[in-house]
């Protein structure tokens, strides 16, 4: 069972790739998709085809990606909104289902807060998913993405029990973990 | 040869479709595409589908659609990023290409004035179009957009001469028009 997990922007879309067919989620994928040229509808068939392309690959039954809360200014959400709405309704026009987790729940599921930095988000999801090296930050965060729904699924973003036991680097981080 | 305008919302999608074979651009179609629901991701496959179809129906070799410069707040604006990309995006996967146009220029085109009011876009785009009613505020929002891209074609949005005899009850109207 794959998830495909997509962190969306109008220059680059980041994405993450992750197994959950046993308890604990296996690393498959990451990376970006990097959007060129400067016509708007050019890019927007960038981001929908790339997304295609990876529902073409790894074939993922879910689809997670982050929650948009408070937008820095309106000519930034415009543009994410395109973006975002492109990666959504691809997936959706492929019949995967779409989540969607706010950034919080996102650093909280990952990291044990909600609060946490973009570099300790990167430093669990390499110690979450076993990796030899950590992922670029847009890959990091399509990961973390996928991990919170992978979590959700197990019913973990709300109880730590199980969580605490993934990973060594991370075991400290984990000691003040609580439900939110 | 026929034109798609499309008016993007996160709960009504307009559309006009127009027909510019003839030097004068004639009606063909116009109505809204009207969202249901609350998931986002189906609500975005609703208007990429309404798009398509639409697509299927009248064939536009031609997409337009209004350019957003200041959206009202960050929040409204990823909401309609979020249609408006679906839009363009549904557009661009059928090979279709986007013209965009600002508000200020649609009004001007269709109106004579850059900062006309919603009720003389819907009265301008009766009498140009000569239909027997006035067509609903999103319709009619459309149809502006399809008669902006008409007349850019014609080269006719920078110069207003051969305008003025466009729709006997526009003629008063036309006579303050002048190029921007």
């Amino acid at each position: 069972m794959m998830l495909l997990g997509i962190d969306p922007g109008s220059r680059i879309t980041g994405y993450g790739v992750i197994d959950i067919s046993d308890t604990r989620p296996r690393y498959v994928a990451s990376g970006c998709i990097r959007i060129s040229g400067d016509d708007l509808a050019q890019k927007l068939a960038q981001v929908y085809a790339g997304v295609a392309e990876l529902i073409g690959l790894y074939r993922p039954q879910e689809f997670a990606i982050e929650r948009v809360f408070m937008a820095k200014n309106p000519d930034s959400a415009l543009k994410l909104g395109q973006a975002r709405g492109t990666a959504i309704v691809c997936a959706a026009n492929h019949g995967i289902p779409v989540h969607e987790y706010a950034a919080r729940q996102i650093k909280q599921a990952v990291t044990g807060t909600g609060g946490a930095e973009k570099a300790q988000v990167q430093h669990m999801v390499t110690a979450l998913l076993t990796l030899d090296a950590s992922p670029p930050e847009d890959a990091a965060d399509a990961l973390a993405i996928a991990l919170t729904h992978a979590y959700a699924r197990q019913g973990l973003v709300a109880t730590s029990s199980r969580r605490r036991s993934s990973g060594s680097a991370g075991r400290n981080r984990w000691r003040d973990f609580r439900p939110e």
